[in-house]
């Protein structure tokens, strides 16, 4: 099996998503949101790109919570930003969160045209995601969202450690190939920051941007390497657990 | 001052490259191949797109050496291929070394539309270039040929060690600027393969294939950090050493 890596996601072809499990990592920080959503017990996510699909996602229905963030920031009308802090059990529990965010949302979008499967990555769950990419029987493709069109340090370094939790569970199993030289250097990358991606947040020019908007703690939650074993997965415009 | 890393040339945009120094790297194995041929006396390299252009040339000059490959083999009626090991002085000492490769001599063509100044990196040169680059008052882009289109481990390894030399060496004077993630990414790379970058070209796929063609020397050849200080410069389509 092939596993391989795309930088941004607004380069990736649909022949490299094509029938396979495509994971997406916007750590920073609408996947990492959405996977603390979804841990938190919330019914649904429901990610779209714009602003006016959410508000009217919300019109036509009930008992909706509307997330996500412009410029890093709440949208006016919105109950929450984009900030994971926000996404606790005692505002999400049983309830649908519509999020739409300046690139996460789009990138789990891009993945879901082509991909067999698309399941939402972050560090918090990146040893699950791993268990998840080891029992499927198609090549893997782990789409990072970037920042502003460019690879992002996060995003990459996420990807790298999926790959090093699959390293460690796989022992013995048929090895991963990789499909390109970034899945070497995510690797690489991912050893450097070990059991703690925090600095690779404070590294990254994202991570650099929300801590002087006042989001330093965002980064600290969104590090926490394996804090659950959740995989979201987005099928047909919803993300949600798939129960076997 | 600002740093860049552009991971693959085929995307450079010319607004990226407006006005600055730009460094090329194909380090497996063109840029390191014109490197050595210039350290080795050569008058200039002719950098050139197609097979056509070089014959071309060749036959309206006397005292021309033509070298360059396709599929990482001798082109038919070349005198030499694209090993460094090949561009020795007894071959190449005052000659004009025309080279067409598959990615390195494109790269070189595109940094120069645009660029005010182009040079050609390598492991061989970082410290050389580190030194060129911190004598420049404007900003700096550094152009990776990748690998079919994607990031290459050996040439983002090779802008990260030149990020490196610049740390050691800058100390004291205005820090650069890293203009994207990659600029970190990159440092962090060559700090892990650090004084020994040979590991870096085993482990890319460039470098795999290159091996089972046979080119396993030329990987450790193009390994040799800082083994040379020759900074070459692409100018008016030909690649020499400018003296002061």
């Amino acid at each position: 099996m092939k596993i391989d890596i795309i930088p941004v996601f607004g380069n990736i072809t649909r022949e490299q998503l094509n029938g396979k499990l495509a994971v997406v990592f916007d750590v920073l920080r609408a996947t990492t949101t959405i996977v603390t959503a979804v841990a938190n017990g919330c019914k649904e996510v429901i990610p779209v790109v714009t602003v006016e699909e959410a508000l009217a996602y919300a019109e036509n229905q009930a008992n909706v919570i509307l997330g996500g963030e412009r410029e890093s920031l709440l949208i006016p009308g919105f109950h929450l930003g984009n900030s994971p802090l926000e996404y606790t059990s005692e505002r999400v529990k049983g309830r649908t969160v519509v999020i739409t965010t300046t690139n996460g949302t789009h990138a789990i979008r891009r993945a879901a045209q082509g991909a067999a499967k698309v399941i939402i990555g972050s560090f918090l769950n990146a040893g699950g995601v791993a268990k998840e990419v080891l029992r499927t029987e198609s090549d893997v493709v782990l789409v990072c969202a970037g920042t502003r069109g460019k690879l992002s340090l996060e995003d990459t370094v996420a990807a790298g450690m999926v790959c090093r939790e699959l390293a460690k569970i796989a022992r013995g199993k048929e090895a991963f190939l990789p499909g390109s030289d970034l899945v070497v250097a995510a690797c690489r990358l991912a050893g450097f920051y070990k059991e703690d991606p925090l600095p690779a947040l404070k590294d990254s020019l994202h991570g650099q941007k929300l801590a002087a908007l006042g989001f330093a703690e965002d980064l600290a939650f969104c590090s926490r390497l394996n804090s659950t074993e959740v995989t979201p997965v987005f099928r047909d415009g919803r993300i949600i657990v798939e129960t076997e």
